[in-house]
């Protein structure tokens, strides 16, 4: 069924990014398209995505890049925003470890903290450590400094925060990769302390999203909410948890071919199913 | 350190329930007199509790009857009603099979479907079941109504509902007792489907109070808002996660004696720690 | 492919028995058959089954009344067996509480020990017990004894032993039940302490089948041996990992037309497929 | 209380060797005074290790390098020679990726297999790999390699044998390492597949060790042995499990100030406690 035919009865969609808006092989044509649809029928939107590799405005940057400037980085909600928002709120000041890119470190250095690679931790004197963050699979090496994170939290009561708990993604059209939701819950199982997970299936960037929604919409529903995403176990049921409607699309990680059966094999029901948001 | 003096830097205390405003032998003596301090400074308070066994209105005469009016019903926030608003944006319409006591259906009626005891169904007629809601671990038998929902679960895709995600509960003074999230997670590993849960430490209920003191204090700030609870993996973590300060208390589950041991050992730090809310 | 022609090349042939053998529907008609087929080609036979639930005598006498003789008490080797192996070696003297039907009790007694089931115990007065065996789902009352079982190991520091680690069986043609094993999870997750868990996959039973076949042919090698089940999680998973030959039937927990399936998704690859044992 | 007077009431001693022979800093001193001791008194010893980083000739070289040589390779049992009968048996021909050293490629090529290395394979022409081994944490791209093995079991079916299942070891007086047990949980749960892992706490080193034992000593009874470990989660409950008397010494993982509350709170009792094996 068409996408533009069933978002009409909704107010605001919120989309996940990679296996919605893109792919491996980048933006999806049409989206240009789809996006207009929306905004001529008065639908707000935001994406919803596990992320915590770049910032806002970089990503932004991406979608501007191919042409779409309906995307700027006021709607582009991560689970590194929700890290970031927690690093404001209980670290408040000091120096942060983070596992990740230089660019993904905009997550602490945002929340007025002061990131350190963990590459350059001393862990003999990590007194001025006030917690290790998570943020991305790429930018440091993967044997050296696991083992780093995990003796700083061997030695040092602090929190450990996840700012992406995403288990894999694809890295390309048939190849999949570990992503640092994998590696943190390694650490933790080792380390056997409670960490911070941020990111979808969560209700808490459901909410994050909610709540920016009602700025322009005062009189906002949940009902009035479609959760647009390509996997059962964080889109859809997180929407469904939240409370919201949500559309699975088969144009990522859940296949055609697939589909009836992994929503039977889970139990996670969506709302709607569609091909793509793009006809 | 006096309770009221840490809580008068804060605008709105959320209570954990259980092991904070009451134990076992009933509520704590001291309790009129804590409330009417936060009064007299001018602090709100709402109780924040995974519990699904009976309805506000009962929760809240539960205090009533020991003379303290000050605890409503309106500010009685339960896992119970985050699965009610579940039930009504998600389910909608018709039969919903629960397990747990006929007083908690409230959470199933409450949300506009009826409510039928896991007991009263055919699994070989359960079209019409629409979901089935694991709310109390009390009012049903456990051999021959586990067995049901499982094989329900295996004939029929629903949602599966968990009212109170808690492991276990202090039965008394020295004994623990079996909670319905343990009964749930033990049916959803055979089942083999992901079931849906609330409660702490989930941020869901935390973002519900949240919104709840917004009604009254508009200009209300995270920072603003102290979690006041006994359990660690629940009460602290999740209000930590939803980036509002907490504060451990030594009168239920965490014990005197093991507290800083168990801080160091789940690496869950509480902003405060005090003996009780009571002096 | 027919069983026999398979099973021609194997000195040795371990059965699963629900699901084998037998189903909720009684013996396999076409048992006896292919028992004398084996015992024509000289190949020994043991059960290697995941159960409890009763001593090798009443296993035994299961099949005597439907007049297959062959599978004497010699030949039922059950995860019974294991756990009463250890309560042997490692509790030697006492009272064992226990979770079962007095019938299951028969490994505890024929180790030398009390068996006392937990419905009799004091909690208050736990010195005397030195052990708490989960032999079956049957026989208790689950609320008050699963709740009692709980206190006791939360009391008092002693070995928990897990007679049949499986988590369901088929009750009858189209309904489940929860095994004992998934109950004593639960339990021990609450506990937090380690169970000892006694069954296929875990390779204990295979060792003693394997040493038992060794003590009438001297020379068995363990490509002499095929292990015959239904289930891949436990007979051929357990079976690969022991090193010997395995073979699927689809006469129980596997179904003719999920068993391709079922192999491709959980990895586990059996030597074999067979529809049934019988022709 | 003194080693060898509790020894002296066996026929059999089985030792880990990390944390009870050796530590970060080499072999204990007086090592040599306690075999000495053990075979004045006709007692028999074993080494069972979890490790497949190097064969038994390396690890036997390794003592003799101390003048130690009552340790040969006949006595250095490893997980690695489960993994390596596993291969033999199951897998029989063909080429094994893997991951570690060079050097633990041992345990492929003894059982008559090709080893190759993960970084030399190319996972679009997998046709010819058998199986997939995780041997060792070093020796390879983490980053590189463990999304390679990812997708290597992604696209094809294939068994994936874990030679160590340990978590974690220490990698010095005071750091702990991430061990290949860890990195093999993460990828088999991304993969959703189940691997096989070889190494205590299972029963299968233990199975190989008594066999062996057995050859020189025809009558030997489990209650003759005795399994002497410094890590309360394999070394004890494996020993407890497979029905032999243990001993805990605090030697290594186990520190003298946390034994006592480490066996209450995971419930592990080991029959004796003592400090060290060396006097």
């Amino acid at each position: 069924m068409d996408f533009l035919k069933i978002a009409e009865k909704y107010r605001v969609v919120f989309f996940d990014a990679y296996g919605v808006l893109k792919s491996s092989s980048g933006i999806l044509a049409g989206l240009q398209a789809t996006l207009d649809g929306l905004q001529e029928r008065g639908i707000e939107f935001y994406i919803l995505s596990n992320d915590a590799s770049r910032s806002p405005q970089e990503m932004a940057a991406a979608y501007s890049l191919h042409g779409i400037e309906q995307l700027g980085e006021e709607r582009n909600i991560s689970s590194g925003i929700m890290a970031r928002d927690f690093l404001q709120a209980k670290v408040k000041q000091g120096k942060v470890a983070y596992l990740g890119k230089p660019n993904s470190a905009y997550y602490i250095e945002s929340a007025g903290l002061e990131a350190v690679p963990i590459s350059e931790i001393d862990i003999h004197q990590a007194d001025g450590i006030k917690a290790l963050v998570f943020l991305d699979d790429d930018g440091f090496d993967w044997y050296q400094d696991l083992n780093k994170a995990l003796n700083l939290l061997l030695r040092k009561n602090m929190p450990a925060i996840v700012a992406n708990s995403d288990h894999s993604y694809p890295a390309s059209l048939d190849e999949s990769a570990i992503a640092i939701g994998s590696l943190a819950e390694m650490v933790e199982k080792i380390v056997g302390k409670n960490f911070i997970f941020f990111g979808k299936p969560d209700s808490q960037i459901f909410s994050y999203g909610f709540e920016l929604a009602k700025q322009n919409l005062k009189d906002l529903q949940k009902q009035d909410i479609l959760m647009v995403g390509d996997t059962l176990t964080t889109d859809i049921i997180g929407g469904n948890k939240f409370g919201i409607d949500t559309m699975l699309v088969l144009s990522g990680n859940t296949l055609p071919q697939k589909a009836r059966l992994q929503i039977k094999t889970t139990g996670i029901i969506p709302t709607h199913i569609c091909t793509s948001i793009v006809s």
